[in-house]
């Protein structure tokens, strides 16, 4: 398939990118889940660490719902370090200085990878709601062309917290023979009842915000900040645990010696919540959030396979390294569980840990050193089995 | 305190209600925990049963935060069946053939005591945001001078869930030889930091909504339903139990076959919440949820003692039967069990009961055949202990 790489600008023509981004599917058009198709589109990436000759040490990050490919880099629009510093670099549990680490923006989102607020070719103007809805399944396929234009056959790993842990489990029910491992971390093989409803709840603060125009905000110089700041206030509730809450905050005031009688923000939650929200909506789309949390809703892995999840194992090859986290209660490892045991029915190769923290689905982008011994192990085991991205002392040995 | 029966209007003239209403404070206006004053006032209530000679059969129905007066009758909005007929009526747990059953609109509500739709008397305008801020404490305080209006000294019990529980914790402490016995079910001394959230939330989507016109909207023509519909969507949510989600809807799709790939209602679970917000709207003003949630938020019964809850309750008399359910998640069973804890330290007389289910905070206006075992052991043994209220065939004993 021919690839033509573009010049780094953002798609809306907002603020340069750092890192590369590809147009796919120029010759044919990507088919999507929905039987609509798409292309050409772009894709933003971002890599660290050297690709080897063979290249057989690449492993993919999988971005969670509001992430981003600025894995380790410096996130261009708030300054803020790279969300998974901590995971990847030298000498971390993904250790830049032996693996080709890729991270890409997902198709739907709106950080360089095409999207709702892109420019569509055919009538000129911003996509808004005319974007096909998109799945998991087609994020992945966008990533699969990705590697075809990078000569990547096999991935090393794929690793993903949350909605990217879908993308991961996704990979292996669907590309088998492209990764050789797997981590999916604090996620479900579908979306539970009760996560789409708080979805649906953020659905909705966008759509019920005048400034969101039906979807048209961008032709007519809106953005629907207000209901996009609700939406991430809601659900970034659900990113944390009770236990977490109540040390974090408790009923601490802000910057106060007694409440108000009033409806500022006399708690310091609230103080919080409110800076969640303001913050996020400056760096995202509220068209992309729609999308992505769509895609999310949609996913069910077993679906295609009669509600069987080991359908979507059947043989598999695969190694995968299932994490979870105690007082995750948006993907409660009770979910994590249920990959297992379908793994398990098809004898496949599979090690699971539960991590105890009390941090909330949080967990895996905050600093749980038994979590990143659980990588680390995983991956240097993975390493000596594959021959592939060994320490140097292990290698001597 | 001179008292006045006024005519059985709402405060706004919009509809006619059912029940009674009375104006209260009018000598004297009230003091509110903020410093201000509010008086004359009106409180809406319903009684149902027959109150006997001696004044000593009553018992006090606290409402939750979107509950009202409506306890055992059709809501003259909805037409909807009366919240808690499953728990009060002729031979149930509160048994009306028995007991003089008292159930008042909160102040700050909208189902005619007085709240911030009502007209301010000094301005001659709805008092939108000019209304003051209310406490738990100031609801019962209101309710206290109900009591006075109707010459009951001492309830026989006051009963409550969720909102209902904090004020019925709130009569025990404040107001020890008002009642003789409390049943706070599904409550909490104190509101937690996620539920503060969880409130902020429902908060900002209505303050978002430009028909909020910084409250107001009544002055105004404008509603902000939307806002308020996705507050109360959010707030649903919470009030069930994730696996009460899963039973009820997992992910079924709402008459179709297959998802829709676009941003409708494609599961049930949507449905049911679209629905939960819009007919919400219609029967509750979106200041009076800013008002209320706000109460609870502000309610702190150890506050006021250093923060040692047991103080709230030195050497009660009140009689407890305190009763959480294992799946509420608003309100878990651990808060509960702090109050459990706080009346043994000061040797109160107290029975505790959590409720296996998995219905979630809801359970407590859901079919629980123990629940309704509970709370009925619990009044027949305080019947017998006080002599009132007997059951014919005990008292023939």
């Amino acid at each position: 398939m021919a690839t033509r790489d573009i010049p780094n600008v953002d798609g809306d023509g907002a603020a340069n990118l750092p890192g590369f981004q590809v147009e796919l599917a120029r010759d044919e058009p990507m088919r999507l889940d929905s039987g609509e198709t798409i292309g050409p589109f772009t894709m933003a990436y971002t890599t660290s660490g050297t690709l080897n000759a063979d290249k057989s040490n690449a492993i993919l990050i999988c971005h969670a719902l509001t992430g981003d490919q600025y894995v380790v880099e410096s996130h261009p629009l708030t300054g803020k370090p790279g969300w998974w510093e901590s995971m990847v670099g030298p000498g971390r549990p993904i250790d830049t200085d032996r693996f080709f680490i890729i991270c890409v923006n997902v198709l739907g989102g709106c950080m360089g990878s095409t999207g709702p607020r892109d420019i569509n070719s055919e009538t000129g103007e911003p996509w808004g709601l005319d974007f096909p809805v998109i799945t998991i399944g087609d994020m992945v396929r966008a990533q699969a062309l990705l590697l075809d234009h990078l000569g990547i056959d096999q991935l090393f790993s794929a690793v993903g917290g949350s909605m990217g842990a879908m993308q991961v489990l996704e990979w292996a029910a669907k590309y088998p023979e492209r990764v050789f491992s797997v981590v999916p971390i604090a996620g479900a093989a579908r979306h539970s009842a009760q996560n789409i409803a708080f979805h649906e709840v953020g659905r909705q603060a966008i759509m019920a915000d005048p400034d969101w125009r039906k979807g048209n905000y961008l032709k007519e110089g809106a953005n629907p900040k207000g209901g996009l700041s609700v939406a991430r206030m809601a659900a970034h509730i659900t990113y944390l645990s009770e236990t977490a809450l109540h040390r974090k905050f408790g009923r601490k005031l802000q910057a106060r010696d007694a409440v108000s009688f009033g409806f500022d923000a006399d708690f310091q939650v609230e103080s919080y919540l409110r800076h969640q929200g303001s913050t996020f909506v400056e760096r995202f789309d509220a068209n992309s959030y729609l999308y992505i949390t769509r895609a999310m809703d949609y996913f069910d892995l077993a679906a295609e396979h009669d509600g069987i999840l080991a359908g979507a194992f059947e043989a598999t090859n695969v190694r995968f390294c299932i994490i979870s986290f105690t007082s995750d209660w948006l993907f409660p490892t009770e979910e994590s569980r249920d990959v297992v045991r379908a793994l398990n029915a098809v004898a496949a190769n599979v090690s699971f840990v539960e991590i105890e923290t009390d941090k909330g689905h949080d967990a895996f982008l905050l600093d749980e050193p038994e979590f990143y011994q659980t990588v680390s192990g995983f991956i240097e085991g993975v390493a000596e089995h594959r021959g592939v991205g060994v320490k140097p002392e292990q290698s001597a040995k």
